[in-house]
């Protein structure tokens, strides 16, 4: 069950998914879901249940279902939420601060250990708990605590320059919220982006096409 | 060039990213592209460009390239940005709020109406220039002024019955920020989920596996 690495990226981006609901599963106290019911609940078919866990060994059992703790551990185990990585967050305006504030990097295999910004005025104010440092000290910071994740909440124009300090400073991965596209630039980097403008403009071909 | 009803959901979510990407070759000053030039700036290649506008009719011309201007205003076109759509958000806490302050809802085709928040504390506070509505004025409001997506940063406990509110008052689009996932009840509705951690995890599993 330690072997996942043909997974397509569909199957992937489909864990998070299962991984909440048989969260809320095992919060309500139910123990062992069939893939049918499962299903139901998730507005899936069980072949494509059983398909998509089938990738990583299977889980479940003919005629018994699955054993919702359990599942939820491996799925857990293979997103690594159980393993803690830790996040840096650059840009603290009103999307950075709602980030720090509204996101449980916890829950999802993060901690947060340093937040940055350029602007001297927010500078030394609290956030989550966290000191608001100058962007200046970005390199004295990462030499020290050595982040593997920056979140990135800056402007577009600053952010190629900042990606690029990052991936020398030897940040890997990222979790992309300004509009500067980072694989076009450097294609070996783990992003993860937020496009939020282009989700807003999903939806309006969505309600125009309806 | 007007029909485009048998487009697949992966071209679609394609869309707004060729519009950001010649909005700011248009902004610099380019006129023209050839296909081979756009996909290396979007790291794509040029006959999956060529398949994917071709889904529209085709904008280029063999041996000229792509007209900037127009093929973003075509693009535009079809992913509705030019018609404006009324929207209204629903929890004014810190994710609210900085979509509220962050985003440019025009630029996507949208204009926020309304802000609503159970919270009597921060009521009738102003937030991107519109005052906090209680949402138990909800049901007025929208009989009055008729908006076409609602924005849903609320915590899912609550999120269930809201939804089943707008829905009977005939808002029919949701942008979802919340953990409820709408579509399990409600099939016919149109939803662009934008879940925050599902995303954190899927970088989480990239860290891990890389």
């Amino acid at each position: 069950m330690s072997k996942h690495s043909n997974i397509s990226a569909s199957v992937i981006r489909r864990l998070p998914r299962y991984y909440r609901f048989l969260g809320e599963l095992a919060d309500s106290g139910v123990s062992k879901i069939s893939s049918r019911e499962l299903a139901e609940r998730m507005s899936l078919t069980a072949s494509q249940i059983r398909q998509d866990l089938n990738c990583f060994g299977g889980f479940g059992q003919q005629g018994y279902g699955y054993h919702v703790a359990e599942l939820r551990a491996e799925i857990g185990k293979i997103l690594g939420v159980d393993r803690s990585k830790k996040a840096i967050l650059i840009g603290a305006g009103h999307l950075g601060t709602a980030l720090a504030m509204h996101i449980n990097f916890q829950k999802s295999g993060c901690k947060l250990i340093g937040i940055f910004d350029s602007n001297k005025q927010i500078e030394r104010q609290e956030l989550a708990g966290l000191k608001i440092t100058d962007i200046a000290l970005l390199e004295q910071f990462c030499a020290a605590d050595k982040p593997d994740i920056a979140v990135l909440c800056t402007p577009k124009a600053v952010t190629k320059d900042i990606v690029q300090r990052l991936i020398g400073l030897n940040v890997r991965s990222f979790w992309n919220f300004s509009h500067y596209d980072i694989n076009v630039d450097h294609e070996d980097i783990i992003v993860e982006n937020v496009h939020l403008g282009d989700s807003l403009m999903t939806l309006s071909y969505g309600v125009n096409n309806k």
